[in-house]
């Protein structure tokens, strides 16, 4: 009965994100998927992914969380679209509140689009929001065993982002295993190693993400 | 309807867990609900808590994850009784589990049972296990701003360990401000700062543990 309860509402919120996803095409915009654990630096990058791309593409952003606006309110200074939604206890955007914010966001006026989703490592991966690509982003301090631990989230993703490389010299992250387990559950995964804060890697990841846009 | 199924869920739930919460005390088992994000350190704390309990009190453990034994493994080399519960995708654990793991527990012979909840700030604050004191590790890395995101679970936390303080010259977090917010949430709440990389901090964490232990 539950499991039935389940494929409902995952089957529901597959429909509604297939009418994102035509309503993103049909205005030629390109959207990514952030997924990651709490505090992994998904808004940290969404700020540095504004700021290299300012001139090059236009981005608009809308922020997932269970509660508060504080995300909105920073991206908001880099003067792009953006809208909060607030989950309100539901532990991951899904296709319905996505639906909601696409309606209310300049569709004409952007060409790239980043959802950040609610800090999780678990439910996100299961539901579809409509987007192009699902982007993980996996922090060091996390450690290299979280592949094992949240296998979904690893098989889900196109491409993973190792983040706060710049914590390396403190931490045990083998970058090597990590990076072949991740292979091993997702064969065709892109893996970019960055930095937010010393903006190692950053430009790899905005000309990944440049010629994805240039693509639609 | 999904908000009744919801109460519904949680009704059945709590009566578990009440019957679990009579199961611990008819044998005089002090019960803590390790909560954090993915990577916070609640495994690297049951290490360091075993090691320095040892003769002292008689410790169980009950490991959740949504997939993989590695947790249990680890555990296990220390030769306490240890459990792994998989979850199967399920983002939290919940009382039914935990009755589950309880029944394989050889509870006569421990005093002291940690559980080690799902890597998860949302769902595991919501789902009560029969645990005597819920216990939320939060992380340096995370940044100070989680308490604004994920609210009820600060809330619902009798103790909040400040891990990996170790950290602290490399990354921006305010200790001070982090504190004042979260006893603006809950006023009673206990806060430890802890690394278990360097251990300060973790005996007075476990003087608390054998202080709970001890008036059962």
């Amino acid at each position: 009965m539950e499991i039935k309860i389940l494929k409902d509402i995952l089957g529901a919120n597959e429909q509604i994100a297939a009418r994102n996803r035509a309503l993103l095409d049909s205005n030629n915009v390109f959207a990514v998927n952030l997924m990651s654990s709490p505090g992994a630096g998904k808004t940290c990058l969404i700020l540095e992914t504004i700021k290299r791309l300012k001139g090059k593409t236009k981005i608009g952003v809308i922020e997932g969380d269970v509660s508060s606006s504080l995300d909105a309110e920073t991206i908001g200074k880099e003067e792009v679209p953006v809208i909060q939604i607030n989950t309100g206890g539901e532990c991951h955007l899904d296709a319905n509140m996505t639906h909601n914010a696409l309606n209310n966001m300049p569709l004409q006026d952007i060409e790239l689009l980043l959802i950040e989703n609610v800090g999780n490592l678990i439910c996100p991966a299961e539901f579809a929001l409509g987007e192009h690509k699902k982007v993980l982003v996996s922090s060091i301090p996390e450690g290299d065993d979280k592949p094992f631990k949240y296998p979904l989230m690893f098989h889900e993703a196109d491409v993973v982002l190792i983040n706060k490389i710049d914590l390396l010299p403190y931490l045990k992250f083998d970058t090597e295993a990590f990076s072949q387990v991740i292979k091993g559950i997702n064969r065709n995964i892109e893996i970019f190693q960055i930095s937010c804060v010393t903006g190692q890697g950053i430009e790899q990841w905005v000309s990944w993400l440049l010629t994805q846009t240039s693509q639609r």
